[in-house]
């Protein structure tokens, strides 16, 4: 019995690491990624490599692999800059993991982590379990792509896929990254920290927001979840709840203070407001509730549970 | 100026080739597939080859191609039972066309031959614009994923795009092949020339149904459309006529006779039967006909322009 992460080096695949240990702590945990952040080779055993390669990947599974967690991608930003890269990563990366699930004498259980960049285009005001995907990246369209690739290994027999179509994650902790999301996180982090943030996009922007903590959990409970749980389609849009730029903030500053509040500057950056506003904001998420999956309660829990490092997580 | 026909050897490519030429006899018209019908290579340059190959896709190219018709694929039955072969050729092949195109001076319009077959699993009575795609074969997994690639190279301004989800194309000359929707031209073509045909399915299976005819008008009215005309999502579901099985082979007999409906006989077969229960058979296609695609206008007309060679299509 072992479990494999991919990008287990990355922010969620490490505390996902950690929880999946707090969880069973017999339980053998592999991270594959690029790189690993230090310490955590101390805890689990880490395999650095390209994530799109199938020889690296094949050195990450083995016959006792029954469980894997598919989170390593090429960010939206990154993968619009260099379409090449997120192709690869993100398209071949996908297929190769699944080939090599397939080749395993038993199907493992597999959750992908897919993406709120599966919508955009012309959008209803309210997005349901029925809305089709139309992406207005390439990362949502590689993501869309896996989702589909997971429904049909697993109709085949090869896996056991379940795809959680996730909400922008808030708070992040480290540094920005190429993310068209990374500013949502910024916001808050920075200022908490006590330094300045630009904010790219204006304050009425909405955001489709979930905790690290609610991730985490969302990924523990979709390999719990028996098989049959699952539509046809093996995907789910996961809750999360919807504030604007300028809600977050006055959360924030209800938590840590007008100080904070006041580091936030506005710079407007195009690139950034083109990609996050093909985003849905609002979402009735029935089907996941009614799987057992939770929203955050409010955001200011989520600011204090950031302040507390998220160590309950 | 100049045309690639991918699949340009088989039924739908070589009637298409024939009606461009008949609609401007100056089209440089090449058409690309694994084997040519005798003669077709006296009409047109013909490239044989595999057209999943990086290699004989750029062989097929040239800088003056400004139009592609992508329809080479291996058929429902054939993806089904090979999975590699399936994936190799429509995944494969679609995205190395995809990439030979972007490299090309200018964005070739490229029209993809998408499939019904892209739907499945839980419906509605009738299906819509609206509907998402969840395939239940990895030959609708493969055409959902080519037609999220066309739109995602199209945003990119790699290609202009246009996907066709067909309906069912009867009646289809020649041999039975391993499509599962197969018989739904055998049970009219094989009576129609004396030959009794086995119907795997029960006479109440609905088929939703385009003529070869208003098929290859399609390909070239998708081509014939301004961008601006087509969705971000750069596809549509093409208007068709729903019969039961019964209601086509009365439809036969109407037109060829008592004697062409008795050469049909029931023999149940599990297999195509669990595929083709899985296909819808009713839909609204509101966008395509206001794009201006056209349905057949009834099955004894189809019927009759099959017995008639469909010299006119």
């Amino acid at each position: 019995m072992k479990t494999l992460i991919t990008g287990g080096g990355g922010f969620i695949g490490s505390r996902l690491a950690a929880a999946l240990r707090a969880r069973d702590p017999g339980e053998r945990i592999r991270l594959l990624d690029v790189a690993f952040p230090p310490g955590l080779e101390k805890a689990f055993e880490c395999i650095a490599g390209d994530v799109s390669s199938p020889a690296v990947i094949a050195s990450a599974l083995g016959n006792d692999t029954d469980t894997v967690f598919h989170l390593a991608a090429v960010v939206s930003g990154g993968a619009e800059m260099d379409f090449d890269l997120g192709y690869r990563v993100n398209l071949d990366g996908t297929r190769a993991l699944l080939e090599a699930c397939r080749k395993l004498e038993r199907p493992p259980r597999f959750v992908f982590a897919s993406s709120v960049a599966a919508f955009g285009g012309v959008l209803p005001d309210v997005l349901d379990d029925g809305t089709t995907p139309a992406p207005q990246t390439s990362y949502g369209t590689q993501k869309v792509i896996g989702e589909y690739l997971v429904a049909d290994f697993t109709r085949k027999g090869m896996i056991d896929g379940r795809s959680l179509r996730l909400p922008t994650v808030v708070v992040r902790p480290g540094e920005p990254n190429l993310a068209a999301s990374s500013f949502a996180s910024g916001i808050i982090r920075e200022p908490l920290a006590g330094v300045p943030s630009d904010c790219p996009v204006p304050d009425t922007t909405g955001v489709w927001i979930l905790s690290p903590r609610r991730v985490v959990a969302a990924f523990i409970h979709a390999v719990e979840l028996a098989s049959s749980a699952w539509p046809t389609t093996r995907v789910v849009n996961l809750p999360g709840i919807t504030l604007t730029v300028r809600e977050m903030i006055d959360a924030m500053g209800r938590v840590a203070g007008r100080e904070a509040v006041e580091r936030v500057t506005f710079k407007p950056d195009a690139r950034i407001q083109g990609i996050v506003q093909t985003w849905p904001v609002r979402f009735r998420t029935d089907r996941a509730l009614a799987m057992g999956f939770r929203a955050d309660g409010d955001f200011e829990s989520i600011v204090r549970d950031h302040l507390e490092g998220g160590r309950a997580a």
